[in-house]
């Protein structure tokens, strides 16, 4: 079957390094939802108003095999990287068909352009999205299912230090999102080297950044 | 984007008419989704075990249009069938991309086949899966949205007879879950018509019934 994307994502990280792992991580992360042609009719939002969160269904479209490849078995995050688990079992981007799933607070509405404001998205800027549907608490939410090895959210892991260098390049407000998001480590499960400056690209900036044990310093926003 | 299915799903209602207008609606309603190749491999369930409910995402394959054009708007049966909703504001199958998302509570894994038994699916037999990933009640399940139109989950609304002509074709289980599914009124909203014989299609029979009022009879099974 062809989908087409109905919108694109707008949102401060430029790729998929640094991401939250899952939706609604990091509550202040907000981002648009823009509605592209010919999907871009303010009647189709009529009556989402009525609603505070939605499903969105999307692209991991820098993770797509273009030989359509795939692996039974991915290492979670959440294992530490060492224990494999089949895919049908983990949210992992690398799967057949790359689609991913959101449930995200509606922050606005906004008729005009048509967009949508939304808070706490685990999509990278420009992550095209397929389908968007009402939240129903009656039929979507379940809290107490048994959730496997991931039953409760990460935590925040690290402590994050910022170096003078990198002071008053941001907000307020954004400061303290990239310090929750930087909290939660980034790095891949296998990667533990000290010496090692990592980039993240951040409101149309790089953020460098390392980590020694527990702790991380961002050295420098350029 | 290019997408293939992964599984189909085998249950007792033949066709979308009859079928419970989201997931979960009807417990006892058992299915099972059968992995097709080249993803019908045992490993790729590894892990789910762990989890008690999963999420499908789907194809409304009974309402494409194949000429790919869509309506900004649809009238919920929620609302009568009179008043028009947007359509990111509804869970309609009439939607760009026909994607379907339904939570299902899993009843066994056969590793061998391999598929997976559910309960209580809103999908018609032979239904394409696309994907299906672990529900994460941290990432998921949010009981206090505001849902719109849709609030609650829709009540039984119909008495349901079962005239002699119609008895001891299923067990009582299964008649059981028949019971439940008719109450729900499969009726499109805009039909009234006391004097109508309706036919739905379960477990590969014909159940034919009538609609006076707020009773339900159903006449015959053939």
């Amino acid at each position: 079957m062809e989908i087409t994307p109905i919108a694109y994502y707008r949102g401060p990280l430029g790729s998929k390094f640094g991401l939250p792992r899952q939706a609604s991580l990091v509550p202040g992360l907000e981002g648009r939802i823009e509605f592209v042609p010919p999907y871009n009719v303010p009647d189709a939002l009529r009556g989402l108003e009525g609603f505070s969160r939605i499903w969105v269904i999307w692209g991991f479209s820098e993770s797509v095999r273009e030989d359509g490849s795939w692996s039974p078995t991915v290492r979670p995050p959440r294992l530490g990287g060492n224990a494999r688990m089949g895919v049908w079992a983990t949210r992992s981007p690398f799967r057949p068909n790359f689609l991913g799933l959101s449930a995200l607070s509606i922050t606005d509405l906004d008729f005009s352009k048509p967009s949508i404001g939304v808070e706490g998205a685990d999509l990278s800027d420009g992550s095209p999205i397929y389908d968007i549907k009402p939240y129903l608490p009656y039929a979507d939410a379940f809290p107490h299912e048994r959730g496997g090895f991931a039953q409760s959210a990460p935590g925040s892991v690290l402590e994050v230090y910022v170096s003078p260098a990198a002071e008053g390049v941001f907000s307020e407000d954004k400061m303290s999102v990239l310090r929750r998001l930087l909290s939660l480590d980034p790095r891949p499960s296998y990667q533990r080297d000290p010496s090692r400056v990592y980039g993240m690209l951040f409101e149309g900036r790089n953020v460098r950044f390392r980590i020694i044990d527990d702790k991380l310093e961002i050295i420098e926003i350029v």
